[in-house]
C-alpha cells in the first residue's frame, strides 16, 4: 500500500515545474528557514497571519500550512479563519501541532483545528500525535518523549476518526490514512540538531499536497524527499550550523533519480 | 543622468566609515537576515516596532525602513507613527510594499504610507509598483507577475506624484525620481532563490540613504552594491543555502574598487 | 575568586549530558539563531510567549531567559508572568536588557523585571548595564557607547542591591555577584559582526544556569565557552556570514579539554 518510488519522484518533478504557492501561518522561530526550504524545493512561500488578509492569500495558494509553534490569540484566530476558508475551497491544509501535549493551549488549539478545519494531513512527532489521540485509542497523556511505534495506534485512530492522513516523524517515519500505511526510513540523526526541521517537513508536505491530490502519497513523498536531502546533507559529517545550510542546498540538489534509487519505504 | 561609479563607491565608503543606524520595522521572516546584511555592509541595525518606543528610536537613527511583509494592526500603527516622526525630522524613509496588489490590506497600507509618510524611496518588484501606481498611469490591477519594463510607467507616475524615488527591482533594476532614470544590470538569478533578498535590498537602501542625501543616488548605489555582492557570491555556482551565506560574506567583501570596475549602469 | 577551568569544563559536560530545557521569551530577530546555539551546545530550546501557556512551560524548564530585544505590551505581560512563576519555583532567570538606555520602554521594563522577577543573572553590554545601574552608583544616563570598565561600578552596585550576578560583555567580559569578580578574555571581534551573539550568550547562560547552581560560576562558564567557540570559529578569518554558521558549529565542537587549555580568566 506504500506509494511507489516512481510516484514520489513524479511528485518532486511536479513541485519543481509548477512552483506551488504555499501559505504558511507558522512560528517565528522557523519562518526564515521554512521559506528557504520551500524555495529550495521549488515552491513559492507566503508567510502571513493577519486576519484581515489570510482569506485572500488562501485563495491564491495551492496549500495552507498551519504550525502552532509560537501561538498567541491573534494568530489562533487567523489559523481558524484561514483554515475554514481553505476547507471551503477544498485546498489541502497541513497541521503541525508543535508542542501538543506540553501545554493546554497547544493541545486544545490543535484538537480544535483538527475538528473544525479538518486538515488533509497532520504531521507531528510521536508525543504530539499521542497528545492529539489521547482518549481516542486507549493512549494516555503525554508525560515523556515517545517512540514512533508508540504513536502508531493513536495515528490510526486519528486518521480514521477525522479522515486525515497522519504522519508521525522520528528516526523512522510512519504515515497512515487509516487504511494504508507507509514507513519512511530515510533521514539522518543530524536533522534533530537543527531547529525547525520538523516544521520544514510540514511545509514541504504542503508543497507536495499542492501538486499531488492523494494526501497519503503527498505526505509520504515529502518525508522521503526531505529524508533523502537529510542524508545527502550529512555527507562528510558536518557540524550542525553547516548541516542546516547544506540541508537547504540538498533540497535544491536532490534529483528524481536519487529518489528512485534511494527511497527507503516499507 | 545616472550616478557615476565614483559616487557609488564613495557612498559605500561612507556607509563603512560612519556605520549609520538604520531603524527597521520589518517582517518576521527576514529580521535576522536583514540585520546581518546591514552589519555586513557596515551599518548598525535596529529592529523595533512597539508604538511606545519607535519615535525615540527614529530620533537615534539615520534612516527608517518600513517593510510590510508580515503586517498586522499593531505593526501598521507603529509604521505610521515612526514614519510621521521620521518625516518631521527629515529622516529618509524607505518603503518596501511587500505583496502590494496581493491583498487589500497590503495595497491599502502601502498607499496610505506613501501618502501620509511621504517616503524618500519606495523599493518593490514590478507587480508591487504597478499595484501602487494603478489608477495613476493607466496601469491596471495586478493579476500576474510583471516585468520591470511594464512597471516603468507606473514608477515614473508615482515618482512625480509623490516626489519619491521609485526603485523597481528584477533581472534589471529601474530607478527614477520622476526626472532622472538609472538601470542597474548587476545581480544574479540565484538572489531570487533565497528568501528576503528584496527586503535586504530595501534595508541596504536605508543604509545608503542615511549617508547620501540625494535619494536617487542612494537607491541606485544600494542596488549596484547589492547586485555586485550577488555576483560575487555566485562564483562557483553554489546552491541556495550556501549562496545565502555567501551573499552576507560578499556584502562585507565588496570593495570600492570592485564597484568602480563592476557597476553595470545605464 | 574566579571559577577554576575545571569547574567550567564540568559545567559544559553537564549541559551536554543532561540537555536542559531552556525556555526563552526572546526577540524575533534571534529566535532561530538562539535555538540553534542552544541545540549546538547540547541544550533543548523552547521559544514561547503566550501568557496562556508560559507558566506551564516554565514548570517544564531548567531555566528561563527573558530578552527584551523586540518588546511589545503582550510580550511584557508574558515576561512578568513567566518570570514570577520561575522565581516562585526557584528556577534561574536570565535577563538580557537589550537596548536598556536607548528608550524609556526598555529601560523601565528591564528595571521592573529586575525588581519584580529578581533574576539570577543579568547579561548585557556596558551601556545597558550602566542604564540599569543609573542613580545607583553615581553613574549617569547613557548617551554613548561605553567600555566594560566604565560599567564595572554599576555592575557591582546592581549585584549588591538586587542579589543578582551581573555579566557585562564586550572585548573583555566582566562578571560579578557583588563580592566575587571574574574577567573573561576569550572571544573574537568577529562576534560583533553577526546579529544576536549577545542574545546567544544570554541563552547559553541559561543552559549553564540550569545545570550549575552557583549563578556566578554558570555565567562565567557560559562566557568562557562561548568566547572559546568564537575563537575557534574565527580560524581562517571567515567573513561574517560564514562566521555565523561556524560559530554554531564551534558550540558543538568545543571540548572540555579545549576549555581546560584555552580559558582566559582573570
Amino acid at each position: 500500500m506504500k506509494p511507489s518510488n516512481q510516484k514520489i519522484a513524479d511528485a518532486l518533478v511536479a513541485v519543481r515545474t509548477t512552483h506551488p504557492l504555499v501559505h504558511n501561518i507558522t512560528n517565528y522561530v522557523v519562518m526564515n528557514s521554512t521559506a528557504n526550504a520551500l524555495l529550495a524545493i521549488g515552491a513559492s512561500p507566503i508567510m502571513a497571519h493577519a486576519t484581515e488578509e489570510v482569506e485572500e492569500l488562501v485563495d491564491l495558494s495551492g496549500a495552507l500550512v498551519i504550525n502552532i509553534g509560537t501561538l498567541s490569540k491573534p494568530w489562533i484566530d487567523a489559523m481558524f479563519k484561514a483554515g475554514r476558508r481553505a476547507r471551503s475551497r477544498k485546498l489541502p491544509v497541513i497541521l503541525d501541532p508543535v508542542g501538543a501535549g506540553a501545554t493546554r493551549l497547544r493541545t486544545d488549539t490543535a484538537r480544535e483545528l483538527l475538528q473544525q478545519v479538518r486538515p488533509a494531513i497532520v504531521r507531528g512527532n510521536a508525543s504530539e500525535i499521542l497528545a492529539l489521540g489521547a482518549n481516542l485509542a486507549g493512549t494516555r497523556g503525554v508525560d515523556a518523549s515517545h517512540t514512533v511505534e508508540q504513536a502508531r495506534q493513536a495515528a490510526q485512530a486519528l486518521a480514521q476518526k477525522f479522515g486525515v492522513v497522519v504522519a508521525v516523524t522520528g528516526p523512522e517515519d510512519f504515515v497512515t490514512d487509516g487504511t494504508r500505511e507507509a514507513r519512511v526510513r530515510n533521514g539522518h540523526a543530524l536533522m534533530a540538531r537543527v531547529t525547525g526541521t520538523g516544521c520544514a517537513a510540514s511545509a514541504l508536505t504542503g508543497a507536495f499536497a499542492a501538486v499531488e491530490p492523494d494526501a497519503f502519497v503527498a505526505a509520504t513523498a515529502a518525508l522521503v524527499v526531505f529524508g533523502l536531502a537529510g542524508e545527502l546533507a550529512a555527507q562528510g559529517n558536518p557540524r550542525p550550523g553547516t548541516y542546516g545550510i547544506r540541508l537547504i542546498d540538498a533540497l535544491d540538489e536532490i534529483s528524481p533519480e536519487q529518489v528512485l534509487a534511494g527511497a527507503k519505504l516499507a
